[in-house]
């Protein structure tokens, strides 16, 4: 089967790879689209050394597994567990130590005709909400895990630093707690998007500083952590969601100071994540900006890598 | 009056100070002794641009000030408070936004034959506590706070890195909540001060990795924060103890990986560091290592200043 692969910092489309055998309690998908996600990007960069397919947020069919699954679209999440580690027994399964991660540890991802996940990850994708909808549902669930890690209310004041995709969606998920909400980003066009769901925008150097509950760095760059620093209130929360590829340099003293924490946000839940998606309560299909079949998946990167660029796609079958 | 004065990073004893004059709802106090903490040395490196006198761990006699109080030996809680601002208002007094902080920001401290503080920061110190004991009230309460910021309960696991003056207290503190406690440092005859107290203590190349719920940094030093951090199970809590000068570089995407929360933690609450000492339920005696009276402070600060050195105090009257 055809596949996106990374080696050594490099992609390359390989036409030749085995199409996966499913293991016992795992189901053979075959994808249907799949989006390029930061984290892609980060991978490409060396953030992590994995070698194999790329890509973790996709819809596809179940062709082979248990039989209300088979022929039924689904999306899946990421991270196989063992189920029998500390983590998995103490509910945080999402920190199997045994885990392998789609597309990103040890088990080959979603850039590709057919992929392999165990049953229990899958997902049915409910009929009122489109492939293009429901490929959002992974980056959407990562969105939700910050309202799992910290209860967030209406009085909050919650500043998302960063206007590009995983802050569009952190922006969303947050705006329906009816917290007192502000985006800033760089870019006036993405921050427009925001603007219309009646979301606060405004731009880096508007920033009123010491004065925010929260605040959720979307960047994954150490601007964007500056930047949220200093929106703190004293005790307040800066909440990393995103992957950084290098080092971060920080005044840790400020942190001291201020008593501030720094509380970092991977995985998140599908189940609400669908239900969003179902009822229509955020709205992630103006988000998608370019659309690749498989056999362009380089390009799709090139695409993905450009700066201000939201979701890139990669159309994998119909 | 006699004080030693902090400007441009350099320190200088003068004997020209005038005697402060307390204002509205402040006392007198005269010094009778007092410690240098690491917070001091960190000033002393240029950590926060101060200039006055330095020193805020301090036991004295009341000279001026309400009746109750007059000849009572009391100890001072650091932040002088507005009680206006939103953070006083709502909660918070030790980050009141107007406040000054005795021998840190904007009020001379305790390294001088007298200091004023308001009345409101006074405790009184039970006859049962030495001036030796009650000069530690302040890191004590210090050591504190990281219970009122996190609950720690039995079956926690607890790393404290770093056996200086800090981890001492934090370590005996956390003992107290009775959670599986490791205290970890560089200096066998410091770690043993904690064993005698039935503390388990360990050597940094001991060190099981990813088994901790919670790492206390007590070192103020990148390597302390790179052991606390390695330590730490997923979705662990790393609590910053210590001021640092300079900055910190860190692994960002490792605290997003395992949702780690890093934690800045400063000052505590008297009352309970009394309550322990007028118990003897924590050591602070073992930690005196030395004594110098004010004239000879700059010798306190070299003594303080050698490596692996515990607790200096100054002794400033009788």
């Amino acid at each position: 089967m055809k596949g996106l692969w990374l080696e050594n910092n490099r992609l390359q489309l390989k036409t030749d790879l085995p199409i996966p055998e499913p293991a016992n309690n795992e189901a053979l998908v075959r994808v249907l689209q799949a989006g390029v996600c930061n984290t892609d990007l980060e991978l490409l960069r060396g953030y992590y050394p994995y070698q194999g397919i790329l890509g973790h947020e996709f819809v596809g069919i179940v062709e082979k597994g248990p039989q209300h699954l088979i022929n039924q679209r689904v999306v899946g999440e990421i991270n196989a567990v063992c189920g029998e580690c500390r983590f998995c027994l103490g509910g945080s399964p999402t920190h199997c130590e045994n885990r392998s991660v789609l597309g990103i540890v040890n088990r080959n991802g979603a850039f590709a005709e057919y992929l392999t996940l165990p049953v229990n990850n899958l997902h049915k994708v409910p009929d009122n909400i489109s492939t293009d909808v429901a490929t959002f549902t992974e980056p959407l669930a990562a969105a939700l895990e910050i309202q799992q890690q910290i209860k967030i209310g209406e009085n909050q004041r919650v500043l998302v630093v960063g206007d590009g995709k995983l802050g569009q969606l952190v922006a969303q998920t947050l705006a329906l707690t009816g917290c007192d909400l502000l985006v800033i980003g760089r870019h006036p066009e993405k921050l427009a998007n925001l603007a219309v769901r009646n979301i606060k925008t405004g731009l880096e150097n508007e920033l009123k500083e010491r004065s925010f509950d929260i605040a959720v760095e979307c960047t994954g760059n150490p601007a964007g952590f500056e930047i949220a620093r200093r929106s703190l209130s004293p005790r307040g929360i800066l909440v990393l969601k995103s992957t950084y590829a290098g080092k971060l340099t920080l005044d840790a003293s400020a942190l001291v100071v201020d008593e501030i924490t720094v509380m970092g946000s991977r995985c998140g839940p599908f189940v609400p994540a669908l239900e969003l998606l179902a009822n229509n309560r955020v709205d992630v299909a103006s988000l998608i900006q370019a659309r690749y079949p498989l056999i362009d998946s380089l390009k799709a990167f090139n695409h993905a890598q450009r700066r201000g660029v939201l979701k890139v796609l990669v159309e994998v079958s119909s």
